[in-house]
């Protein structure tokens, strides 16, 4: 698998892309961008567990019945999510829209939006965007560029990825963007993510392997523990590779797949180091557990405490906070067989073998937990399965960015 | 009921209680409690559901097989828990000590610890603590303030409550104490709490109104979504009020039940009022949902969101965060009957009336939410059931103290 720096949704061929500002953010920044396929690709999708489901969630979730889809629209600075009947008017007369201008049928489109909840969409802006961006979009990584800006929001930059494999001697490229930053706790879903590929594989193993992808990225990322309205992961393949049409079991599907996966990973995780306020990247492994799932349900509960995240911006090593949140799982486990490691590139210290504590010295420890990337590792001697989560730490800044969000 | 104004753990007859500094905490702050009764008490306890059980925890678990106690000692500064066999020798220790000071078993002596994980315990400051506190006890307030106050961590006051209600002529009091702050996040028990009172009750009468109380009290509240290993609330009931033993589904019963009740639900509003960093004092009621639990579970994700508490601290009025932390709980409901209202002795908005927007003017908002005691009313329409749930803003203060708690 190679990577291509300048990577991101124009990387498969078919693919254009681009972005502007519509008027929606007040300050002329980038708020609308459109992801258009040459030829119908099949599509995967996955959108937010939330009851509250934004009105463009429950476009996609109506028009994927059929799973061929040539162009994805998004806005950015507006759920439009708990915005009623004129919400959903909003959504079908954008995809109304997008279908004029390129060619297509409304339902060819799929539709997403991220910003503030409860607020009308100016969806009129939106239109007029549509308009003046259609003609502009183009193939090159710029154009990827111009588009991945275009959905942040409290995000400090954009978060693309392209990488490229062989298949039957075809070149397989696969790009994404993502856009994270806040309300980042994804539930068999995810926060915005858009990925491209020009594989030829059958939309309803694209679907699956989406499913089993998202398990162990999107869903094992946490910011702030809360399940967004409007997360939404999309994946559209054109099949302009030219490769036979994928099969499940083959070695060609395990090349896709080991690409695919990292494309994903590579996503989640640019989205917790961009986390809202992050100082930190904290990745946490659990090995030893009975089950995979236990595993991933202990990760989780390490990642999301409030109380682990602010001793790590603090960089102190209170790691009977991490014991605690591992005890209030729900996931059983014997606290004198566990043991506990943080480590970083500053070196690495033992706080606790087999349930018993290590003496260790504030200044090694400080030292270790001083560096941006730390490790928690966690290891219970309870069997054989592990599982690894990503989170960030809880800053003052955090604190900032949504006491007053919406100004 | 009446309300005693100066009341705590030594406001029934018959108990004594007292609070010392032994120097487990650097400052000289007190950091040694001790509740007595004068004669055996009928005792309910209810401990933290974490998997990681503190050392005292382990030892009360124990104990209480035997409902019959006399003693409680509290050591905070240190909690004793990741502290391997040593600490449970020490809280072995701790309760012999108590009990020849006291001319009593050391399995009458209940033993509570809170502060910092995973540091070895200074037993022998407790141990010289107690034969220093054991001759001061008495049965003043003062006395129970004493108490009330060396219990604490990064409490900012003494969360106390005395009352006092008439049963078949004679006055049955009931007292107590709590302390709260950080990792509140009770389930199934709570922080610490100490209750006392004089009633005459069966103790397994006692142990399930605890049980049943603390459901909609404790376990409504919640400072960081935390569970520590710590968490313990008691109840000693030493019959000395001299009313004929209670009987369930009497008037009686219920006259004490309704004390009893206002006794936890005030300490468990103290313990928020309180909660680390807190500059807001946030209740959440949910109405019009199918069953109780449903209630209770939406309610508590509300108080939990950290994008909630933020935008409470920001004193914005982002409501959509409301609805998006509703939509994750777990509950099914439909968002288009929902009505939303925040108010204050400031005044009310509503924010959402059956699924839709209202218009409501920012500054009219703002003044609403600059008080410090704001309500978030919620009503899904749904049924008849009800919960209400207790929590705290998150602010920059919350993260500096918990960035450094060990310093």
């Amino acid at each position: 698998m190679k990577i291509i720096k300048t990577g991101g949704v124009t990387t498969p061929r078919g693919f254009k892309a681009g972005g502007t500002n519509c008027g929606i953010k007040a300050n002329e920044k980038s708020d609308l961008a459109i992801i258009y396929s040459e030829v119908p690709g099949g599509t995967a999708i996955l959108t937010t567990t939330n009851e509250v489901k934004a009105a463009p969630i429950l476009w996609c979730k109506d028009v994927i019945a059929n799973p061929y889809k040539q162009a994805v629209v998004v806005n950015s600075g507006n759920a439009n999510a708990c915005t009623g009947q004129a919400g959903i008017t909003a959504v079908a007369a954008t995809a109304k829209k997008m279908a004029e201008a390129l060619g297509l049928k409304p339902e060819d489109v799929l539709v997403a939006s991220t910003g503030v909840i409860g607020v009308a969409l100016p969806v009129e802006k939106i239109l007029s965007g549509i308009d003046v961006l259609v003609p502009k979009i183009g193939n090159t990584s710029e154009d990827g560029r111009l588009a991945a800006n275009a959905i942040l929001t409290t995000d400090t930059g954009v978060k693309t990825i392209g990488v490229e494999v062989e298949i039957q001697g075809k070149l397989v490229k696969i790009g994404g963007m993502a856009k994270g930053s806040g309300m980042i706790h994804p539930n068999m879903a995810t926060m915005l993510s858009f990925v491209t590929t020009d594989v030829n594989i059958e939309p309803a193993l694209l679907q699956k392997l989406l499913k089993e992808t998202t398990i162990d990225t999107y869903n094992m990322i946490s910011v702030d523990g809360d399940t967004s309205t409007n997360d939404m992961v999309t994946v559209m393949s054109n099949g302009m590779a030219g490769n036979d049409k994928l099969e499940e079991a083959t070695t060609d599907y395990e090349i896709f797949k080991e690409a695919f996966v990292f494309v994903h990973k590579t996503l989640a995780k640019k989205i917790i180091r961009d986390g809202e306020g992050a100082t930190k990247f904290i990745e946490v492994e659990v090995y030893g557990t009975k089950t995979k799932n236990e595993a991933r349900i202990l990760a989780k509960a390490v990642i999301t405490s409030n109380l682990v995240k602010t001793a790590l911006f603090g960089e102190d090593a209170n790691w009977g906070r991490v014991l605690c949140a591992l005890g209030y799982s729900g996931v059983e486990f014997d606290p004198l067989k566990v043991s506990l490691i943080f480590s970083s590139q500053a070196g690495m210290i033992t706080l606790l073998k087999d349930g018993v504590p290590i003496a260790f010295k504030e200044d090694e420890a400080k030292k270790v937990l001083s560096e941006t990337d730390i490790n928690i590792s966690v290891d219970l001697k309870d069997g054989d399965e592990k599982a690894v989560a990503w989170g960030c730490d809880l800053s003052y800044e955090y604190v900032k960015i949504n006491g007053d969000y919406r100004s």
